[in-house]
């Protein structure tokens, strides 16, 4: 497949920000550039620039090339070139557009994952207003959204994307193929700052090392030090069995996901809207992630139009132990994100833990303690993130310690 | 007990197709036969004529034999005057009535086993019409339904039931004892070209890994080597801790039973209508099973009267995953067929899966996508067995690929 | 701390049988006692002569001490005392109250738990009438019912009353610290005739291994031969993953509890009165203690005004398998013991295979059956232990076997 013609990239009414790249390289005739664009006025000879400098970077230098584009960012076209030439020329020089310096920041093991925000991989459309949403990640997906044929396209766009987006302070997360394939999406992916990882159908511990290890020799190639975490996304009854196992596999895990339309179909049962067919494996999961002390994630809601059942969803999810969910939509972010959050409650014990923990820490005392209870030290950094975070929403105002908690 | 006599077999106004023989061997008057039975004028001498042979085969030459007849057949003669003669003289000398040819088909470790009948192992008037109600499999059972006194001579007349009874096809399972007597019952049993044995109250792997290997030490005595499934049932706690251990230890373990009669006695509580009381192992007993791969098995429906609750309980065991329940009267078969069998959602989705299959494997690809999902080897497999099924059941019609799929 | 003034006890209007004691050894001046007390007109005397013998085996000449006193027993003036004078001297020399002989009474692997009452260790005033209340068992807290500064004085008084209160045959039992500090309790309280040791938030088999390892080191040390049992307390998540490994670590294990306010805490979700919440996690610890042959033991009932709800409570319970609650409250008590009772089914059932047994052991046979089941051996024991309660507790009179049984 390294000759003929290649086709990347997508087109047609609903297609937004992408461009479809027809290439074929020629013996002779140079390079030959046909144009559809509504924004041909404006951008056209940019766009027709880049593709030529992008086609010398290559040594092409007979190629007709027909784009249609339906306002691709820099970034995306260069994504499809590079695509379309891999496909046709087999070379796999990597052209890489620059990493906005704000994509640098880093992300910490606990912080929250209330809702993170699924972005097909293959589709650039829909990531430039992604962290405009404020999700509290944005899971670019190379798998279950990406069409078998896209596949190797959406690995460099997704690439592009992690470079050139700006996701806002959003935690940047990638789902990457199951088998070998993952191998390959993480070769791509790692270098340009991912803070996690999703691995999809995770069955076994095994699976999740040889994850981590592959993620740790890529680091050390580029010479990266930041971690990169993991979230195992259970999805059979295999990886159910092997949940505890798996969630202790590696420090770098710090969630364990559910996925519920595989684990029914695993089961073959069909997944209803009462959820008893997963019942006891949601409860499952949230009891080995709790015990192997990361956050428990719950499954997808699937029906984007119903706003009621979703809250329902996330206030049951809440109360099982659940510390977030995936959102396919940007209108989903919200309801999950405050169905997550911390209640009145909650601040008010995160308060007076952290006020029993300054105090013992004034008084030199070793241990903490609420009453007769002593209060062990990942509750009080809980408690802190949670203080943390009901002020970052607004909930608890900047001086709340120098108030009197009340009761 | 060597010496006196014996008394072997049924009798009395319920039984049918038995014989009750009381047999005294005595130091002279040579034979002397009793005989008692409805069918007197018309078979009295056959079977007097076949009692004197399997006497002189035996070499016995003074006896006195009370025949208490309901109908039997040779076979079923055979194995109570051999049951006899050994529990008097202690003769084992083996006395094999002639396997049916018809009897040597072979099963499939993935066929399907939605309904299994239940024949206790003592009473012969059972066996005849079992095939006929058209189970997935009977199961000739040497445990729960056979009394301590009878246990030694029902495995004589299952051992020849295997040989001279025509099950039409039925999976021809053995549920052996607990303990040392189960091991044995399968050197009488698997001989007969067994396809499965149910090993009750499995606690442990080791437990299931010892009768795996007695089995292939007997098949390697008598070379055979049709496999032989094993489906454990689990009926304690330790058996539902183990579960998954279990489910995985051999290759020849084909499915995964829960028996809650025993299950609930061993937690010391009462068995409900509704379940909440093993809704826990149940649901364990299903992820294990699917987890190994193989299939999940509900427990028996004990009221045989209540055929709308038994509908109730399929409904509801399949919408948990289970593939099947044990039927413990005939009646119980076609509610519980048809309960488990594919439903036309699921027929319709085994459609597509083959026929992606098929244009993928026309198209020379490696892998088979559906939509944006990969779809593994064993979901096609079992799609090809839906269908098969479907065809079977006639909720299909042998043509169907040529038609157009819905939707 | 070993200089100073130390005041141990307790002391207001709604403390009963305690004694507040201030102590300060000075350079001179003799021994100078104030007494505050209701009945010092009756016991002033005596009160202030045990103080003086006390300080005198103790060996201090010169010290001020203000009692106040609202009518304790001399185990525990004796107590108060010594830990005063541990406090400020530092001398670790023991004073032990003489062990009442009727408290060498021993206890039994098997027994029912039914109910166990909690008595704060540092509350002398609940001691005295606990037994009266005829609890299953009576649990000494060191743990969660005892404020931080009052550990060390708790554990004297907990030690002294082992010795000095007659618990009226209930079993004795403590629930020590974690972590280093129940080591530490370990040495005060195995010497006195301890019967079971409750270890709160047990999270793993080595944590259990432990304390059984240190708990035989005591023994050895005193030459003790009784065993003393363990009730690991199951109150998080990894508790709940390892329950399993944990229940069968040793066979001094005889119970397997679960908390349920410090579960909720770790998962991080509100304790409600339904308790979805918790349902997986307790029939998790039902299957595990079974498996492992001991009993499942269900969480207190926090609302002791509540009846109808603890009497609920009790009864799902027992549906569930559980075999015992904690009680808080005194007015627990019968309603627990009579919910978790057998019930007449269970008693039938039990003079069944007690009848049966008797049979089989008479007539020399080597297997006890019921019908067509075999008995195995601790379900006779079990049963033996319910005709023996129910005779106990009124419910079958002592010479049940001659009369006849029903059906």
């Amino acid at each position: 497949m390294t000759q003929g013609v290649a086709v990347i990239g997508n087109s047609g009414p609903k297609v937004r920000s992408d461009i479809e790249v027809t290439l074929k390289v020629t013996r002779s005739g140079g390079i030959v550039i046909i144009l559809k664009s509504k924004v041909k006025s404006m951008y056209g000879k940019t766009i027709e620039e880049q593709c030529r400098d992008i086609l010398s970077f290559y040594g092409i230098k007979n190629a007709t090339i027909t784009l249609d584009d339906s306002g691709a960012l820099p970034y995306v076209i260069s994504a499809r070139m590079e695509a379309a030439i891999r496909s046709v020329t087999g070379d796999k020089k990597e052209l890489l557009p620059m990493m906005l310096p704000q994509n640098l920041y880093k992300s910490d093991a606990h912080r929250f994952r209330f809702s993170r925000l699924y972005l097909p991989g293959n589709s650039p459309g829909m990531f430039i207003n992604a962290g405009l949403h404020n999700p509290d990640g944005v899971i670019l997906d190379l798998e279950d959204s990406v069409a078998l044929p896209k596949k190797d396209e959406a690995r460099i766009l997704v690439r592009n994307a992690l470079r050139a987006v700006d996701f806002y302070g959003a935690e940047r997360m990638v789902r990457i193929n199951q088998g070998s394939r993952g191998f390959d999406d993480l070769d791509y992916v790692i270098p340009q700052n991912v803070h996690l990882i999703l691995v999809p159908k995770c069955e076994t511990a095994k699976n999740i090392k040889a994850i981590d290890e592959h993620i740790e020799k890529i680091k050390a190639k580029h010479q990266l030090t930041s971690p990169v975490y993991l979230m195992p996304i259970i999805e059979s009854a295999l990886g159910v069995e092997n949940a505890f196992e798996i969630a202790k596999t590696t420090p770098n895990i710090v969630a364990l996901a559910i996925g519920l339309e595989d684990y029914t179909a695993d089961l073959g049962v069909p997944r209803t809207r009462e959820g008893h067919e997963s019942l006891y494996a949601r409860n499952r999961i949230v009891v080995a992630a709790k015990a192997a002390g990361i956050q428990p994630i719950d499954s997808v809601f699937s029906d984007v139009g119903d706003m009621e059942g979703l809250l329902n969803n996330v206030t049951s999810s809440k109360a099982m132990g659940f510390e977030g969910m995936g959102c396919i939509h940007p209108r989903q972010v919200p309801v999950i994100k405050q169905g997550f959050a911390p209640s009145p409650d909650e601040i008010e014990k995160a308060k007076k833990i952290v006020i029993a923990f300054r105090e013992a820490t004034e008084a030199g005392l070793g241990v903490v303690s609420l009453g007769t209870k002593m209060i062990d030290p990942p509750v009080v950094t809980r408690a802190e993130k949670t203080i943390l975070l009901a002020m970052k929403l607004g909930l608890l105002s900047e001086d709340w310690s120098e108030e009197k908690t009340t009761e």
